[in-house]
């Protein structure tokens, strides 16, 4: 493998085009919920990976979302792959929008998740609604999740313990945390990827689908709408009742939705 | 019961609030999917009834959603019931939002399907859809719905297909056809709405599940997401390669999301 290391997982079955999951600011390996992953894995050949810098990969996470999918296209090569299916949710999503753009014949579908396109509305301020979301769950005694990813209704606020609990199941080979300058660098490219320019959507001719709940504060709903609008061949699956982490809230809705549409 | 009779059938255990089912443009008692009032009807006491002049429910079909709603709240009145929820599709959805700002007591919860606010986006062309669509199935051979209810994708279709052989399930005791006066009755109604003023919306403090296809010809969806941002308790559900008839083709996944709304 060219350039350093990536830290990786590999689920499912070894057939098909394999399905790379793009990941979200701050997140590492252990950050996927176990059900989309597993889900996800009952037909396909699921990888999870660190992008650079983040996690236990090695080298230097970029400030541009341009960048990471680069990286992202290097790692997927490494691996030996001609065709992937992605998943990006939030960061993740932008990157999955790069990858299309910079190197189409390599994605087959795309699933985005809790994301939105270039230059979307409330985009750039992610970085400021995650310091007050971490400001809000340190007074709370809980975790940030809680008031970034779930509503703060009844269900919401339910989804976001048993979410949690899923994520600690993995007792053995966690991830390490992901760095300070990694979350900055990050932050960077979520910054510049909201003063961006969504016009190049109508390019990617890929099926996609975009999914997210009905009351994201952290990539704002209307982005959805707004990317399945401008895609040319998109789905739309917003879930009631629930904020960035829709997907991971509705698990059980969310895999049918996507096992129907990587078919 | 004050004025012409209402034609109306119930299902489920008459226990606890009834849910009221609101009618679409045309449709009479057997437009309703039987997976839609059969799965409501599991948990709850389900009523559909034929609007004023609709199908074989005396009197004349009035010009006005605002009238239209006065006559769905005389007929809930008759059957005696003080608090109902209402299911509102399509023209029905309008209805809804009508009962709910003129008697607000009257309603405990509200979902609101392939509908939308009054001056909503594309509202006012209803009639001049619903024209070109059934003008298009009798070129083709097909029934109106398989136009203006279900995308022309291939699990639209096939979607289509298996809600209208439902529709034909009832062998006996079914409803009168709508007249053409009624339609047109309807037709003027829809015309008003989409003229008119969402503003009042804020006014309705009801929870309000509001539910669409993501590609909605009839009463395009971004009406749907414009409802759910101006009600002040609404949650939204988009469901992905689904037309005007997306809570039909999605009726699983629907279900289960009306009867989590409803509890």
């Amino acid at each position: 493998m060219e350039g350093p290391p990536f830290a990786y997982r590999e689920v499912g079955e070894k057939r098909g085009v394999p399905v790379v999951l793009l990941h979200h600011l701050t997140a590492v390996l252990d950050d996927w919920d176990p059900k989309i992953v597993d889900g996800l894995a009952s037909s396909h050949h699921v990888i999870a990976f660190d992008n650079r810098g983040v996690g236990r990969s090695g080298g230097t996470t970029p400030g541009s979302v341009e960048a990471m999918a680069h990286d992202a296209i290097a790692f997927i090569h490494a691996l030996g792959h001609e065709q992937v299916d992605l998943l990006g949710f939030s960061l993740g999503g932008f990157v999955a929008q790069a990858i299309a753009l910079a190197r189409p014949g390599l994605v087959r579908r795309i699933i985005i998740a809790g994301s939105g396109p270039a230059g979307g509305e409330g985009i750039s301020n992610m970085g400021s609604v995650l310091q007050n979301g971490v400001a809000q769950a340190a007074v709370a005694g809980k975790h940030p999740k809680h008031f970034l990813f779930f509503t703060q209704t009844v269900n919401g606020q339910a989804a976001a313990i048993a979410f949690l609990a899923r994520l600690n199941e993995r007792a053995q080979d966690r991830d390490t945390a992901i760095s300070n300058n990694a979350i900055h660098a990050q932050l960077t490219a979520i910054h510049a990827w909201g003063q961006g320019d969504p016009a190049r959507l109508s390019e990617i001719q890929h099926p996609v689908l975009v999914a997210n709940g009905d009351d994201d504060v952290m990539a704002p709903t209307i982005n959805s709408f707004e990317l399945a609008r401008r895609l040319p061949n998109a789905q739309l699956s917003i879930l009631p009742d629930a904020g960035h982490g829709g997907i991971f809230q509705h698990h059980a809705i969310f895999v049918l939705q996507a096992l129907q549409f990587l078919r």
